[in-house]
């Protein structure tokens, strides 16, 4: 869709309201951004039938010039005056009728401030408007995301390089080198904070690093980072283990790429979120691991690194072409580690295409230090 | 105060509220860490006179022995119960009357989750509780900003040296350097995405590096960047200026430096945010340039890098020893481009203490190339 589609996708569901709501305030700074081009903050959409209101500061008075249709109308606060006040003035003078917000990004201080800015509007929680639409990529998203994929995998190749000819390297170090490298290739920023975990550090899904040796001995290591080009983020983990291969953790392995395997063989149209963690669960449940598997399969990507639909929890959605997903099945036992293995995928007419290249089997994850 | 008497100040506020709530939840990730320790997030605190329970998931559970102290209890939900479900559960089996929540960190969409898991339970939102205890710094907090702004300050010497010999660096070069060079010596992440704007684009307070030239002819250099240690931010922006210094510049800056030098001279314990905002911005008014002072004038930092008091917003806090501030007036002119120096003080017994120490007279901003 066009950022034009884009608006109108929004607009049609408001007519849907009909009397139920006049107008609709976006207040997710990745909605507003998938609306209206702007990447700024501290901002909020107000959508009318025929009207596109930015609130903002003036602090990006300009840069809503530079990166806005001219449609979109910048309405700039005064100095002083607080986002909602000045969303109530607007919603005030420029609307009619009931007006719906998004709940998953108001605040209840915020809602109480934009009563209080707007006492003669009916304001009435609404959810997933914006979000529904994102959840199905056009092919600018999918470029975007591939380019972030390329990114992130080619820094990964060049640092898993380093990491050879650096044994001593800290948990932290490698991150550092990880991030950098990925910036040199064009991420604008981390879409989140790169885990890099050593040994019993995997146990903690989401460790940071710290100064424990990277590859400490008989032990192996967790990588989970991703890209952002364009706005668009993506998320991937491997695993990297120094020969000889522990027995425990070839067993472990083989078992979460399985899990993964046949998750990934499940996709297609028509199949729900719940399905394809459900087969998953079940391969590790084949093999007595189920218990150690201790979050959800994945999540959805865009210009969030976490999105509608999310496989395993509330909504339940039924895939649609078009859709990125990660498949990140896990499995972790405090004291001795964990192992992740985590690809991006587009759901295809068909079934699904795995956007990641970077070889997964254990073989590809043996590291040959020195 | 110890992490133990930050919690029994939290307790001392409930307390108070007698009849009005007999627990109080937690659900900002920073408030969540000052008072616990813990770094993750998706947890939520409920504190109650007599208990401390910490609501998260199977992915927090070994992260939470590793760095809570043993009165914390952790609850942790069963796989695909969202948050809001393990939170209604606990304040229901566990807490009795009302309940108070942190309205400025709950959504509306969560408020209403939370009420529905909980319908036995008055929720009455409440703000500020744990902020206005973190506005004081105790000696391990201001030590840690120290060290945060020593990486930064550090750092920023190392890339304008690389800058002397780089002229043809773009933007978003001298930001990915300025970024591993903080991380290199300690940094745990960008507090903020570091803003590194050339000429015109220094208009747009909020700009994010692209591929302009960082020096471009004739033109100067703002950067605004920090670092982050122990969990602690910090925030400061240089302008970096060729040789020969336009006319004008040399005009702005020295008017945006006096500003600046007005402001910190008059922070002292008593004084309120609104005052100091007031200073800098009369400062401004009698050399012609207040209007192009769009966006207030500082904010206190910590565990967050905006965080209470804000200097020229609501609400309006009297300063007291042991705050710490930026104080950052800055100048912007469409087409032209902006000017901004920004320093992180602490508020003292008597006055004020720049911790940042690099020099920010006009001579120090002069960049020999070559």
């Amino acid at each position: 869709m066009s950022a034009d589609q884009r608006r109108e996708a929004v607009r049609r569901v408001l007519r849907e309201e009909g009397e139920g709501a006049r107008a609709f305030v976006v207040r997710s700074a990745a909605n507003v951004r998938y609306l209206t081009g702007f990447t700024g903050d501290s901002t909020a959409l107000v959508v009318t039938p025929d009207r596109l209101v930015a609130v903002s500061d003036g602090r990006y008075a300009e840069q809503l010039k530079r990166e806005c249709p001219a449609e979109i109308e910048a309405w700039i606060r005064p100095l002083g005056q607080p986002l909602m006040a000045g969303l109530g003035e607007v919603l005030t003078r420029l609307t009619s009728g009931p007006v719906a917000f998004e709940a998953a990004h108001v605040t209840v201080a915020e809602w109480t401030q934009l009563q209080d800015a707007a006492p003669t509007r009916e304001l009435r929680p609404v959810s997933g408007w914006v979000e529904r639409g994102r959840m199905v990529k056009d092919a600018d998203e999918v470029a975007a995301i591939r380019q972030a994929i390329a990114v992130a995998e080619q820094a990964f190749v060049a640092v898993r390089r380093w990491l050879a000819s650096h044994p001593d390297a800290r948990e932290k170090e490698l991150a550092d080198e990880l991030e950098f490298a990925m910036r040199r290739l064009g991420s604008s920023e981390p879409p989140f904070p790169p885990i890099v975990a050593a040994g019993p550090n995997a146990a903690l899904p989401h460790y940071r690093p710290g100064h424990d040796r990277a590859i400490p001995e008989a032990g192996f290591l967790l990588v989970d980072w991703g890209a952002t080009v364009a706005g668009y983020r993506n998320d991937l983990t491997r695993m990297i283990v120094p020969r000889p291969v522990p027995e425990r953790f070839a067993h472990v392995y083989r078992s979460v790429q399985e899990a993964q395997r046949q998750a990934i063989e499940a996709i297609r149209p028509g199949q729900t979120s719940g399905q394809i963690n459900r087969v998953a669960r079940a391969a590790l449940e084949a093999v007595g691991l189920a218990d150690l598997f201790q979050h959800s399969l994945g999540h959805g990507l865009g210009l969030e690194i976490h999105e509608l639909p999310f496989l395993g929890r509330e909504p339940e959605v039924r895939l649609e072409p078009g859709m990125i997903l990660t498949i990140e099945p896990g499995v972790y036992q405090p004291g001795w580690g964990g192992i992740r293995i985590e690809d991006d995928v587009l759901v295809t007419e068909n079934g699904a295409e795995r956007l990641t290249s970077l070889p997964r089997d254990l073989e590809a994850s043996r590291l040959d230090v020195g």
